[in-house]
Formats: C-alpha cells, sequence, structure tokens
C-alpha cells in the first residue's frame, strides 16, 4: 500500500509500503477513506533532523474495517469506525476515568509496527478499545458528514478538551488564542458548551471569519503587548474567565498569563514548545491555573458524536482543501505555507 | 503602642510607633490579643536589603474591637474578631466569588497608613468585609480556642486552600509537600475532606509526628529523586491524584510535578520563589494541571469556624512556642533556625 514517510524537516514522501496484517488478536486492520494533516506534524516537518530510514506520520483518521484479529468482540468487517489520535485499551484506571491519552496499554500510531494514519491501511492495536464505530447511517455514504466526523479524531476533541478542562460554561468568559483548526475547533466548543463571549486572537481573516461563524463574538488581530492591551479593553479591564491556549509557543503561552481574569483558567492544548513557563509569583497572587493537555479524544467522541451526526455542528468546516495521497507532501507545504487552514486526504 | 519593624535580613525589631485611630469611616481599630509569624515572614527575614525607614511586619492576629468608624454597621465595641491576612470589602466581584485575595478595594497589612500584624494593635480597613466576628462563646474566654482561631488567620486557610484547588475528596491520595506550619495544616484540611491516604513529604520527626496526628498515613523523608522514587513505590508507580505543594522553592515545584499522577493537580501555596518552572511537553502530555496560589482567607473562615470551635479540628497545635511582643526577633530566629515550628504572639 501507498502511505506517508517523514524523513526530515520538509522531506515528506508517499511511499510503497508493506500491507498491515493482523498480528495480535486483538488488532483490525482498518481500509482508511479519509485522514488529514495535523498542525502538530508540522512541527517535525519544520526542524525534524535528517534520518535515512525515515518514519510514518499521521494519527487521525476514519475508515472500513478489513480484517479483524479472533479477540475483537465489538467490531466487523465493514464497519466505518473513526480513530482517536493515541490507542488505548478503554478498560485501564485511566481509560475508565476518561484520560485514554495515559492508557497502560495504549501508545502512537506510526511507533513500533503499528501504522500511521497518513496511508492507505492501518494496523490497529487494540481495536475494541481504540476504534468507534459510526453508525450505519453514516456508513451509508452521506460524504458531506465524513470531513466533521474525521474531526472527532483530533482536531475538534482536542479544542473540546481545551474548553471542558477550562470549565467553560454559560457564565465564563473565554479567549482563544490562535486561529489555526485547533483555535476555530475551541471557539466551537466553547460555543457549545454555552459560553456567550468568545474573544478569538488571530490575525488571518479567513480563518477568523469562519472563528466567527463558529461563535466568536470578538476578533483580536493584535499581538504580544497589544493584544493583551486589546483584550483588557474589551473585559473591563479584568481578562477572561478561561483562556485556550491553541498555539503551543511560549510567546502565546505568556500571553494567556496576561489575559485571563484573576482565578480564572489558562486551558493548554497546543504541544508546548518550551520546557519552562512563567508560573511564578505572579501568577500565583492571581490564582491563576494552568490545566490542559493531550486531549483524550477517545473518551469525547461518543459525547460529540450525536452533535455531528444532527449537523448541530460542523467543525470539518476547518478542511480547507482535499487531496489524494499522492498529493500529500504538496499538502504539508500548504500547510506550513498557511496557505491551507487545515488538509483532508480523500482515499 | 509597640509593633514590629523590619529593616533588613536578620534585623527585625520591635518599637514604638503611633497608636491607631479611625481615618476612614469604614474604619475599626482592633486591639491584638493574638498574633503570629508566618512562614512567609522568613523570605524578607532572609533576603531583605537594608532599609533606613524599615517596615511593619505581620499580617496574621485577631484581638478585640476597640474603636468603629462611623459606617461600620456589622461589628461593635468589645467583640472578638479575626482578621485574614489581607483585607477586602467582601462586596466586589471578586470577593463575590470568593476570591477575597482580588478585592477591587483590598490590600495588605503594613501597606501605606494600614498597621501590620505585628504589634499591639492595627487600624483595619473595610472592617466590615475584613473582620469575621466570633462567638461570645469564644470571647468568654476559652484561651485554649484561641491558637486555632488564629490559624485561620491565614496557616490553615492556607492549607485548606491547597486541599480545595487541589480537588481533594475521600477518592484523591494526596501528596503533601513541606513539613512546615502549612504542609501540617494542609494534611490537616485534606483529613478533613474526606482523603484516606495522605502522604507527607518531610525530614523532621518531631514536625512529621504532628503531621501523622493531622492525618497523614505515610511519611517519605527523603527529598528530590529519592523522594520521587519513595512516593512511586508508595503509589504502584503512578504518584498521588493531587500533591499539595507548601514550600514555594523551585526543587519543591518540580518533585510535585514529578510525584502527581497523569491527570492530576498540584496545587501550590508555597510563595514560589522562582519566575519560571517547569511546564513543558513533559507536563503537557500527562495532563498535569496546576493550580492554587494566594489563599482567599476571608472566604474560608466562616465555613471552618464552626470545625474549630467544635473542637473537631485543632490547627492551632502548630504552635509550639508563645511570645511577647518583646521576644519578636527571637521568635524569627527560632522560627528561621527550625527551632521553632510557628510562634505565636500573645499580648
Amino acid at each position: 500500500m501507498q502511505a506517508t514517510v517523514i524523513y526530515g524537516a520538509g522531506d515528506v514522501r508517499v511511499e510503497r509500503v508493506p500491507d498491515p496484517e493482523i498480528i495480535e488478536p486483538t488488532d483490525a486492520v482498518v481500509r482508511v477513506v479519509r485522514s488529514c494533516i495535523c498542525g502538530s506534524d508540522l512541527w517535525p516537518y519544520a526542524d525534524m533532523k535528517p534520518s535515512e530510514q525515515g518514519r510514518r506520520i499521521g494519527h487521525e483518521f476514519l475508515g472500513v474495517v478489513e480484517d479483524i484479529g479472533s479477540e475483537v468482540s465489538g467490531l466487523s468487517r465493514g464497519d466505518l469506525v473513526v480513530a482517536p489520535f493515541v490507542f488505548s485499551d478503554n478498560t485501564c484506571e485511566f481509560c475508565v476515568e476518561g484520560l485514554h491519552t495515559s492508557c497502560l496499554h495504549g501508545g502512537d500510531w506510526g511507533s513500533d509496527q503499528v501504522d500511521a494514519g497518513q496511508g492507505e491501511a492501518v494496523r490497529v492495536p487494540q481495536a475494541d478499545g481504540t476504534l468507534v464505530k459510526l453508525p450505519s447511517s453514516a456508513a451509508a455514504g452521506d460524504a458531506a458528514l465524513l470531513p466533521s466526523l474525521l474531526t472527532l479524531s483530533d482536531v475538534f476533541s482536542t479544542g473540546h478538551h481545551a474548553a471542558v478542562k477550562a470549565g467553560v460554561n454559560e457564565r465564563t468568559t473565554v479567549t482563544v488564542i490562535g486561529d489555526g483548526a485547533v483555535g476555530l475547533c475551541a471557539v466551537l466548543a466553547a460555543r457549545r458548551l454555552g459560553a456567550e463571549r468568545i474573544i478569538l486572537m488571530g490575525r488571518h481573516t479567513a480563518r477568523t471569519d469562519l472563528g466567527r461563524e463558529f461563535g466568536a463574538t470578538d476578533v483580536v488581530a493584535e499581538r504580544g503587548k497589544e493584544g493583551t492591551e486589546k483584550i483588557r479593553e474589551l473585559t473591563g479591564g479584568r481578562g477572561t474567565h478561561t483562556v485556550l491556549e491553541c498555539v503551543g509557543t511560549l510567546p502565546a503561552f505568556e500571553t494567556a498569563m496576561r489575559v485571563v481574569r484573576a482565578g480564572g483558567v489558562v486551558s493548554r492544548v497546543g504541544v508546548p514548545q518550551y520546557k519552562d513557563g512563567p508560573i511564578g509569583g505572579l501568577q500565583f497572587g492571581r490564582n491563576v491555573t494552568v490545566t490542559g493537555g493531550v486531549a483524550p479524544a477517545r473518551h469525547y467522541i461518543p459525547q460529540l458524536l450525536p452533535d455531528v451526526l444532527d449537523g448541530r455542528i460542523e467543525p470539518g468546516r476547518v478542511f480547507d482543501r482535499t487531496i489524494g495521497i499522492g498529493e500529500v507532501p504538496d499538502g504539508y507545504r500548504a500547510m506550513a505555507d498557511r496557505e491551507a487552514l487545515k488538509v483532508q486526504i480523500a482515499f
């Protein structure tokens, strides 16, 4: 089959690799229908050291079950399924608590003998625990729903995680930092949880326009000190109760800590590109909470699925380009150049 | 009157200062009955630059109302009252939310024309909002209750804040870092909130023995890497759901981040002696929340008071030395030398 392999910064190739097959009795093989490129894939695309053997990449996909191991009981060949961006058994003490990203038997797509998501098929470990079966109505082929269903794999679940960990509800004001696909999904998630005041920090008009459609009530294009002042102006000098940090850089986190209201919460879902951050006396004096992390998408998918199936939310609108597997290298380039917001791969 | 003035590191003096009097109609003057020295007073005692005029110090006290301004309606002369460690109006948007430490009209003892707590009397701004009246039974003079009532001013409310912000309950395991008075109060607060497994990190046996009486089920004397390994051994390799960081140094915070279970909470009440701390990818990957801050004691006092009055909890046991005002400089020395755990000043 064909799959995506990254060999270093700027060097993504589509290559012929072995077809996946069942190894463990708890495995399934999924023929991929849709996959996509993640903002976090752009970090190795920006700075990965050259590697001779390369590594498989991609962690968001939905597809059709093609084969199952002898111990898989909840899935059948032909089922349409969506995969969260890590695999997990859904039964260990962490999974039971809803923290599937810390599963004792889980792991990452593309590690060891596990396929990554940007390819034609994937061997899925812990298939019963990992895959979420989609109803046959979606399987019947309403292709219009597929992009939104695909976002449950990572990007919308991640935006939702930011909002949930921040405690967003109808009484909380919200700042979302970042107008990438995760930031826009965080806006949509905050609105879905009842927030009535959502300030989106971003400066790409096409993106912030979609952010307004998703529920942003204000857009702040300024960054750094100017951006902080703008948020303070908009909030009577206080800042917002919650800040959803959807970028991952140190300046974005510093901004988050400055625009959060005393007693408020900074919830991070952008993968931190820093080791240490400002959490000293100033933040302590204001009782600011820092939370968030890697989203347990597997926990959220069943909760979010009904709203996607009903069309009440359309997170799939973050995809502004659809390509075939052969065009994946150009898809990376387009996202890195901010020519595309988020790129979907259709098989 | 006599009051305590700090002039620099190691230089604390008791001096004659002007008697306080009503300035604003919302003021009260309180004649101090009990005051104490805080662990946080030891930071300037360790590193304050020499100052010719010095500054008044102390922020924990209870006493008797001696005079009130014309607009004070909830207090009368002769009332026994306890003061939280900052003053506040108890009516602004932050106070209404229980975050009195961010009061829009509040401030610190010892600032401007406001007296500090280690003296014979204090002018109390925002008296109706700040002071909590104690029942006449306590006022009748059960001196045995006074130490525990005094801890509501700061140290026990601070330990309670750590436990509340961490979300401690009967299902959460707890690590308390630090066997100072705040750490011991955090143990007591965690036990009061239902925690059944409380690991206290500390190496002063007299203190950890009191910690066991307060509810600690395990004591870990090791620090750093050895301490972390010990906690992991005690928790099946997982760490605890909550960590109450009651020291404030960077190594203590680093330990907290290492011994917290994935998905858990590090709650800080030790005043951070650092600007930046480890909150990068490692903490993000484990979904660790960092919370806590300056405790809104005014919010907690009414909630904690019944248990103190009933004798169900005795946080006042953290005081192991009682001195007169003239001995305050030696009280500082004794606490700095760890000869005394916490020093009470009786007037």
